[in-house]
């Protein structure tokens, strides 16, 4: 069976991963027919730069795209959905933690392309590299999103809702929160007028070691050494902060526990 | 006052650090006179690669060299001191969390010498852009360790001690705490047969961003969107870890009250 082939493009969205997905696409050739956002500035801003007309009115997205990208967050897909007009043609969602089958009611054609990928508006985003997790309703459409993914990225990967949401709370234990580890670290040092950049080749290193070796081989640091003094002294310096204190606490004695 | 040159230094520890600094120091043209550690194959081992000679016997170290560096862990520095027999060479340590002071009783010169790094023995290191932290008892010492410093990293700044006790403790939020939560994304992938590296493209870039903005300003995730019904999905999928369910609550909870 051929892979219907995408040529146009609808993107329902202009936060940060709608952004980051419509100027990919559009660089790499596709056509984007339409941005619908609530925002005007924004909807118009995402459209400029990728060619567009664009709508804030639900209403008025055009009916014969060949794909329809949500890429809203992920509170807002049911209700968005809910104002979107019926239609036959492929409509995909781009979250981490909602079911494909959300889609079902509103196209006989459906599908998810997941980035797993953190979004900031201002950065340059290289999608090459990218792991793009797709599902899809039927193996056609299934290639159509493969092919589209790959247009765009070197990792293309079929992965189903259950393996999805296993991969968003993973990245959620491997981004979300080391990055507000990171803060933490910040304010300490911030605190007594230390530039936080002195830590960046530790964080390098942190995670360059882990791309040939397990994490769970490379822990280091006072609670892999049960060392209970360090750990003490450390306490001690979190006095005043409980809300820190609590997190080295637990963390502490969890790598402790798993040891 | 001209620093005093150092040539000839005295390793005691075999460990990682120890392993690192020793190797650096010997590829950087200084004379490694002497390995001590209490393990004879370690002590060997460390001794035969930086072409010293080596005891397990701390009666034997010998006493004329400029330089001896303590490279052990934290826990175990008071106990290993006590059996030194005092001189008044230069000796330092190298650990985070212990005061420059513990010295004083051993040495009428003394100092720290604090690499800001993770060391695991098999890993290559390169010491140019790590933060070297000195600390000593006098001006003149002071120049000596930092001109021992700058032949192997470009980054020597003078730390007090109270200063190195809050940079132990935000490498242990920004390393040590990072590498754990990425264990348990690891832990949480492997259980259903994923494996761990299609997480490194997003690990990668939450750390790259850091080097020019402040972690707090490129916080994402769930918790950051106050996204209650993806963190409840989260927390229903690490049902059975309660572990791992109490770090995401606290975790989640830091982040949203930090916003």
């Amino acid at each position: 069976m051929k892979f219907h082939d995408i040529k146009n493009i609808v993107i329902i969205g202009t936060g940060n991963v709608a952004t980051h997905i419509a100027r990919a696409l559009s660089n790499a050739g596709f056509t984007i027919s339409q941005v619908y956002g609530r925002n005007v500035r924004e909807a118009k801003r995402l459209s400029d730069e990728v060619n567009s007309i664009f709508t804030i009115d639900t209403d008025n997205i055009i009916p014969d795209a060949d794909l329809y990208i949500l890429a809203i967050t992920e509170s807002a897909i049911t209700s968005v959905l809910e104002t979107i007009p019926q239609h036959n043609n492929l409509i995909v969602h781009t979250a981490g933690s909602i079911h494909m089958d959300v889609l079902k009611a509103y196209s006989e054609n459906f599908g998810v392309l997941y980035p797993l990928q953190t979004f900031s508006k201002k950065d340059v985003i290289n999608f090459s590299d990218i792991p793009f997790c797709i599902e899809a309703n039927s193996q056609e459409n299934l290639e159509s999103l493969i092919n589209l993914a790959k247009s765009i990225s070197d990792d293309v990967r079929e992965v189903n809702s259950e393996e999805r949401k296993l991969l968003h709370l993973a990245a959620v234990f491997a981004c979300n929160f080391p990055n507000f580890l990171y803060t933490i670290a910040e304010d300490i040092l911030n605190k007594k007028g230390i530039r936080f950049d002195i830590l960046l080749p530790l964080i390098k290193k942190t995670t360059e070691k882990i791309y040939t070796l397990s994490p769970g081989d490379v822990q280091t640091g006072p609670a892999q050494r049960k060392d209970q003094e360090t750990i003490r002294k450390h306490m001690a310096l979190l006095e005043n902060i409980p809300e820190y204190k609590e997190i080295y606490r637990l963390l502490s004695e969890a790598i402790i526990k798993n040891k």
